[in-house]
């Protein structure tokens, strides 16, 4: 592609709304344009990576064997009532009235729509297993839309729902997605990881998220450098202490800390650990009939609370904190001095297992500017009324499979694999005629990348300060000639000319910057703008037979004989 | 692709509301699943013919320089009422309201969006001109949504916007757009005629639709063998006789028509020729405050109104059909014996250019079961008020440009190219600094393809009471293999796998029906879904080292020997 002849839109500022690097060199790369308020125009510089995208997503999932599709994006609200989801998915649902008065929405997800679909067209066991997949344009009307394509209101999406007769089979199909999935991130030559996630109220181990690793990442990833381990932290299980409590050596008594509330301060102030601290969490847990009770959730000082273990827990489903004003009232104290000990009956206390392994600690005392330290639990207080794992992973925890330590990373979800199992397909009754005759409920997965988000995760994962770095097979193109004074010198114009003449030859995608702007204009566009190779061309060095090669990561450009840069760039690409 | 990987999904009934053959063998062949009114699934095979369409026009679309990108679906009102069509657009235009309470709609098509993103974006006469397109899903709120893909409610579409300093750069590019329309309708192996197509307020020559020729088409296209002329029946200009009006020779005379109303009738009852018939229709034409008189315009029997002519004449924006009460009131007679002799004053009359060219003619007497004869202009009645273009030509009229005569045909509107000039950029002030750096308004056109309508139209245009005929760029595999017995001969196993490892490794679309299906089966599918090649595979036939081949457009098989149906399979494909 002659630059002159496409429509390169690079600017020098971002807007301030504009909070993430990706978001921030999209815009200013000119790769999308706003329209509204999660809405973005895809120019056609961008359009390029998104379909390098699409391609490499629609080329392994045919390899796995899963069927291309194209369901409407406006979806019957009737299909939404079966499943229940037309009230539940709430106001992220884009909902939409004809001119008949019917109801419809603007698809946020396919599921309703592709079982409707297999109900009635998949009749026999014989045509089971299926896995139907589309690219398609998808609207979730986000309440805060930011973030730029990472979390916009309309985005591309490549969903696949499988269909089967066991769980054995769904199984099959979920893992070659998996595998699929890994191809697809390795071929966009991304940095990402598979993790276990949480399955909510479905369970079992039947769902991965994959997330490209990026430290803006809005989620936090454990793994296990050591083992194939990896989970969401949401999800990550942390061991209960291998060591049992140790016997109570200290007396209790009372420490004054007239300002010191965190545990962090706390312990600086006594001269200890924040790790022999404990903090109580006060909460508000419902248990029926608009009833709910007082809880307090100790968690060692440096740990945090992770809210979907704790959800997990007999009796947790409901929770929420509690206010300034129930702390006062059930504990005659205000927050930052609460604990444990010396409490009444009605308050019940849940621990985290290290915490339960802890003797000789330092909590609130209940009494305000005062700590107590040389807690001990069966002492000083009654064991915990319930003990669980309630808290997220941190560095260097033992690896739930046992095989060495967690490390933490940051990641930014762009696919998420599902057994979805017979959720759907029994709300709908979707049912297949067995071998033996019966009519039984299909199993089924569920499979989703999001398309366009790969492309701000890339970018978050590869930037500099002078602009995208693109992975080689998402790059708009792979190559860019950049020659300086091509109006004014036949000799540099000749050799631009065949340069790009014998690299589109070769099937490279080439970006001849033909614009005729200053070299200081054109270098810094084509960094910004990310592209993998650059090689210019001046009349100084054509003197010499030489060009100037630099990849986007190298520092330095290099010179390079002119009739060795195809073969160096062949090289480079392969 | 092998079939029992695949999903083919036939029926041999089609719903009783499929009007169209397209539309029923769409169903029958399982191209497309019913979601909605309006609203369709792509399954599989039908997708693969829908992409090979959207390949086609891609590139066509990217050999005239036109860029690709891609705008979202959703659009803010305030662009449509920018222009003033957020009003005017009617019923079909699909609003949204979002979770904030802001207007939006399903884009049906986006002059708004693409003229915002041009006023921000160029700046300068240097960047014109530009030519920007996407491929994309449109909504648009059919009344009465039929006919399958050919007027769905949602849909796939091409559409593209150019941007110019001048009208001679406008020209060029609509004769670039011109030429790579037809170029993809040429490759996708169409029968097609562009037309001349009204322009409505814009006027001038600025406007040609693509109609895909087929005899169920909605729209009435006249050409001229003789020359390039062709134009919709909408538009095409009825010349005025070359003769003027012959001398009146017969004496007016009341003739008894009991029960004759139509002019075919009268024509029949009397003994002559139609075209000596005149018909009367009554209208009543609004000319402000609510006012509207009665006028009657004169047909020769054989003619039709054009309405849309007719709304060009000078005072007749706005009209509609008499009713009967308004006939009789103004004429006291019911209709079909009406006519334009002895009317009040306040009555005017408005002829087409034949009928005023006509003497001695046939007409009603505005009396209940009579006609007048020998009516003559001048003597039996006055001059029309108005002569002019009000009728729709018919196969023998001239052809406007003088170098023959008309001949009609039906189609199916595919594309339309259009000059749009400055309308929307002056709505919208789109303006970019000129070389004496004015700011002037940016001259535009747009040109939409009807990428789904394509594959519905083809199928009118390729059909037979086997199935679907499909050209062979359109079909969703080029060549089927079909074994017969496969599963107990090996023989046949074994030659059709090597054929399809074969026809695989030339890059041959191909598709092996290794469904286990009857023969009888077998076939009736592969004619049914429309692939152009088919080769029967037998024990019987092996024996002697012989094939089946069948072109779908064949009426029998012909013995080909094993060893040259590759040769011969890629001969028909070249």
């Amino acid at each position: 592609m002659r630059a002159s002849q496409f429509f390169i839109a690079t600017q020098k500022e971002a807007p301030q709304e504009a909070e993430l690097p990706s978001h921030r060199l999209m815009l200013r790369a000119g790769l999308i344009k706003r329209l509204g308020s999660g809405l973005y125009t895809w120019m056609p510089l961008g359009l390029r990576v998104l379909r390098k995208v699409e391609t490499v997503v629609r080329d392994e999932m045919n390899k796995a064997g899963a069927l291309e599709l194209l369901m409407p994006a406006v979806q019957p609200a009737e299909l939404w009532q079966e499943t229940g989801r037309w009230d539940v998915f709430g106001p992220q649902m884009l909902k939409i009235t004809d001119r008949h008065e019917r109801s419809f929405c603007f698809g946020p997800t396919h599921e309703e729509v592709i079982t409707d679909l297999a109900r009635r067209e998949i009749k026999s066991y014989k045509q089971l297993p299926l896995n139907f997949y589309q690219i398609q344009t998808k609207f979730r009307d986000e309440i805060r839309p930011r973030f730029g394509v990472m979390r916009a209101r309309e985005f591309v999406m490549k969903d696949a729902y499988s269909f089967h007769t066991s769980l054995e089979s769904l199984e099959a199909t979920y893992a070659s997605m998996y595998q699929a999935y890994s191809n697809v991130f390795n071929r966009l030559g991304l940095k990402f990881r598979a993790v276990r996630a949480d399955t909510g109220a479905i369970g079992g181990d039947g769902s991965h998220e994959f997330h490209v690793l990026a430290d803006s990442g809005e989620d936090a990833l454990a793994y296990c450098p050591a083992s194939d381990y990896a989970a969401n932290v949401e999800l990550a299980e942390a061991l209960p202490p291998a060591a049992p409590r140790d016997a109570a050596q200290e007396t209790l008594r009372e420490v004054d800390t007239p300002k010191q509330t965190a545990c962090e301060d706390v312990a600086a102030l006594l001269g200890i650990s924040v790790t022999r601290t404990v903090k109580a969490i006060a909460l508000m847990v419902a248990h029926g009939e608009g009833q709910s009770r007082f809880v307090l959730a100790l968690l060692r000082g440096d740990h945090s609370l992770n809210e979907i273990k704790l959800a997990k827990q007999p009796g947790f489903a409901d929770f929420r904190f509690a206010t300034e004003e129930e702390i006062r009232a059930h504990l005659n104290c205000p927050p930052g001095f609460i604990g444990p000990v010396g409490v009444s009956a009605e308050v019940s206390v849940i621990a985290d297992h290290t915490v339960a392994a802890m003797s000789d600690f330092v909590c609130g005392a209940n009494k305000p500017k005062f700590h107590l330290a040389g807690v001990n639990f069966g002492r000083d207080l009654p064991e915990p009324s319930l003990v669980a794992d309630i808290r997220n992973v941190i560095n260097g925890d033992p690896s739930p499979d046992g095989k060495g330590v967690l490390e933490l990373c940051r990641g930014i979800e762009v696919g998420h694999i599902f057994q979805l199992r017979t959720k759907y397909a029994e709300a709908m009754n979707a049912t297949y005629q067995a071998e033996n005759g019966e009519l039984k409920i299909m199993e089924m997965g569920c499979y989703g990348i999001g398309v366009s988000r790969i492309v701000g995760a890339a970018i978050e994962q590869g930037n500099d300060a002078r602009g995208i770095i693109f992975p080689a097979a998402m790059a708009p193109f792979s190559v860019a000639i950049a020659p300086i004074g091509m109006d004014r010198s036949d000799a540099v114009k000749d050799a631009a000319l065949a340069l790009y003449a014998e690299l589109q030859q070769a099937g490279i995608d080439v970006l001849l910057d033909d614009r005729g702007e200053r070299p200081g204009v054109m270098f810094a566009d084509l960094e910004l703008i990310g592209i993998p190779h650059r090689v210019v061309i001046g009349d100084r060095g054509l003197k010499e037979g030489q060009v100037e090669y630099q990849a986007r990561t190298d520092e330095q450009a290099q010179s390079v004989a002119l009739s060795e840069i195809v073969s160096k760039l062949k090289q480079a690409l392969a």
